[in-house]
């Protein structure tokens, strides 16, 4: 009967095979990645400084499930909702993977009727985009936004938002960057003036949002030609969207003899005056570009909105530098909660997403290149043993050190080699070994060995954790 | 136009608010839940003990796609197969949502032929299960998963994720707890000897695994009628699976002259019983029993498996005790590595899984009994004023705060009251309190206020941040 079971294991794991030789593809689905062990050293340092700033502004933390209703996800997103995630219909709700963590967030205030948070949220999101993968765009990629809700003084919130992009993007160093910033008010009461019929609004919006990418003759082109626009309008667009600057601009779009007589417009430009003056409070101005161009794609802003990018590196001394874009974006949006509030309630809100995948590219081709070696545990000691026979001791010991609150490993061996313990350290960073042998049994001492420096000192067993943490500590 | 682009906005207001309220159903998926502010700190607080426990221990982290190929999980979890989440098929591959973390690390091993690691994983599972939510019961869960892969010297990374589910489990202090042991070769031989067919092996297994939530009556006659196990095999069987103990049942049972000639099974029984002297160094045999009722469900494993239960404390406090259950699980699965390799290449492994959602359900019952408040930000101070007319002072003076790394949060009015900004402090537990009015701005000073007593102090512009980090770190 034995036999029996261990032909019948025997038969599954064969089956198992088979189907691997055959046609079983091993992968990860496509557009998404697995985090090993060194790579998520980096993206956690990376949350670490994110989080960091997100607390130092006050924020609480909330979480919601990785599907939604799929109607909840309905009518959001404009052009891009062809890009969610269904799931399979199985019998009940029909569901879909969140396209990005604003909409559940609107949908978590209306739902708990609240009106007014200062929240942040950082998780996975889902696109069904064309994967890029070498420039940090994937399918599943984290979102890290900071959000402001409720009813406050204009542009108290979204200066704030700001301040938090200069923070981040200062913090971890990625080099040189701009935050353009817009206001979806002055670019509608723009395609007013220029000319645009307001059921062109939103398309219109869509191709101006491609100006980063391409230039603005195929954007023209794509306006007259695929839209329909007069090429008069679409010429007027053109002038407009060329310009960027700071407050003088401000200034002299308020004096602009058109612009100045849209309402929204100006509504758009005396906050983003009012914006540029709390900016030079918290006095990061000088990364601030107010830039007619910019659109965002997504349906739902209705005030200011933003983008950070980073900026091409003269000397860059990686090779192949990660190609340039957006690592963070956001803005207003006082009209999404309302749609999931039965008596349509308001909720003004502002907030920021910090597009973490780019960064995480940026930082691991970084690391690659400076050769730095990033610790992937935190073990303080392995336990080990210079003589046979002496595992039960190793048990005892580590067993103490963990009861202590010690990081510490071991060899899965009943005998390991010393030599093989001491490589194990130099390979994996751990800087202390305790070796038990007879001897020190006997002396009720432990030999604790410095791996950096090779030096060995005798520890009293009693002593042994105090000694492990003062040395540890030190490095 | 202004006017047309305001109406055109109202318009689109307008229909958001008539889908509401006609049939849009404002929920999160059956069996999923929001984690406010509150759920937030208590689950953080539990992550961070049990990633501190992991760290101890000395892994590493990885993490994977919530998805995988539907392929990848395919014939991995026998009967609970149909309870995974499929996605639609919107061209291209076809994906499900994972129903674990043990299938997604196994074929992270084989993918990147990793035959040594030992690691954590901490994320969302899904499965389409029937919810019990008061239970802790959901369809989107967390598990925290700790596994040790590799060739190594028998029992003791066995023995080590025994140690771990105790120290986490004694760590949260969730009362009086029991780890369950057993292993699939003691079951199986136990199968063999009683006279179950090799082909209902698993079947059987999946009845006996049946016995923690149901009487051995109705697990009997599932295997008698539905089954259609003879009724002496099914007696045979019901003797054995009554049996709990420790290293004398194991010896008890290495002397049984069926059990003992059943080749499997005496090597199963020859590892429980050098786990068992592993376990007695580590001095936790006291929360351990080896019980052969313990099946576990999940067709991968090979040898030991186990499970955690909390016991039903005696003089509970809380009314409406979490019903008590599994809390932890795990166990060893040589075999399902190489399922994955195409050369059938085996990695042993074996791991534990913290299921998270009931310890949540257990801490969130008990903090609501007690009455804590805990508080749900960081925030060391808020930015207040007295007069009118000093939102910009307020607006330098926090940003020199956040600029020092101080967690400082204002209020994002114009003029707010004193009064609204003391009460602010007091209800979200913000510690101190900076004051800047006309008088001290002249004199280049702050008012502090401590919020706890009331107390308040005029502190130097310049020492400001010092004193913060001083009084902060003492509370």
């Amino acid at each position: 009967i034995a036999k029996e079971v261990a032909k019948l294991l025997e038969m599954k794991a064969q089956l198992g095979t088979d189907e691997g030789k055959h046609k079983f593809v091993l992968k990860t689905p496509k557009g998404t990645r697995d985090f090993g062990p060194k790579e998520m050293a980096i993206r956690e340092r990376a949350f670490k400084a994110i989080i960091s700033c997100f607390k130092r502004h006050g924020a609480e933390v909330i979480d919601t499930p990785v599907f939604e209703l799929k109607e909840t996800l309905t009518g959001k997103y404009g052009e891009d909702s062809k890009l969610i995630y269904d799931l399979k219909d199985q019998g009940g709700e029909l569901l879909s993977l969140r396209y990005d963590l604003t909409v559940p967030f609107a949908r978590y205030l209306a739902m708990n009727k609240i009106t007014n948070i200062k929240r942040y949220h950082i998780a996975k999101v889902y696109r069904r985009d064309n994967p890029a993968m070498t420039r940090g765009r994937y399918r599943e990629f984290y979102q890290c936004d900071f959000d402001i809700a409720g009813q406050f003084d204009p542009m108290i919130p979204d200066a704030e938002c700001l301040k938090i992009v200069h923070e981040i993007l200062s913090d971890l160093q990625l080099g040189d960057f701009v935050i353009k910033v817009n206001d979806r008010r002055i670019l509608d009461g723009m395609f007013a003036v220029c000319g645009v019929p307001d059921s062109k609004f939103r398309t219109i919006c869509s191709s101006v949002d491609k100006l980063d990418k391409v230039p603005w003759e195929e954007v023209r082109s794509e306006m007259v030609g695929e839209k329909g626009l007069s090429p008069e309008a679409a010429d007027r667009i053109g002038e407009y969207v060329q310009l960027h600057g700071g407050l003088e601009l401000i200034e002299r779009l308020l004096q602009d003899p058109k612009l100045s007589q849209n309402k929204v417009a100006k509504e758009g430009l005396g906050d983003m005056k009012l914006l540029f003056e709390y900016l030079t409070l918290f006095g990061i101005t000088g990364k601030i570009s107010f830039d007619l161009s910019l659109a965002r794609g997504l349906d739902y802003y209705t005030g200011v909105i933003f983008e950070a990018v980073l900026l091409q590196q003269e000397n860059e001394h990686v090779e192949e530098a990660v190609s340039v874009g957006s690592v963070a974006g956001g803005g207003r949006y006082d009209g999404l909660v309302g749609m999931f509030d039965a008596k349509g309630r308001k909720v003004p809100c502002v907030g920021v997403s910090i597009g973490i995948e780019r960064i995480f590219s940026i930082l691991e081709q970084r690391l690659e290149a400076s050769e730095e070696k990033i610790r992937t545990t935190e073990t303080q000691v392995l336990v080990a043993s210079a003589q046979k026979k002496l595992l039960e001791e190793r048990l005892k010991l580590i067993s103490e050190l963990w009861d202590a609150g010690i990081k510490a490993e071991m060899l899965y061996k009943k005998n390991p080699k010393l030599l093989n313990q001491l490589q194990y350290c130099e390979e994996t960073g751990i800087p202390l070994v305790a070796i038990v042998g007879e001897q020190e049994l006997k002396d009720g001492v432990v030999k604790l060995r410095i791996v950096a420096t090779r030096e060995e000192v005798s520890v009293r067993r009693e002593s042994l954790v105090e000694e492990i943490r003062i040395r540890t500590s030190q490095c």
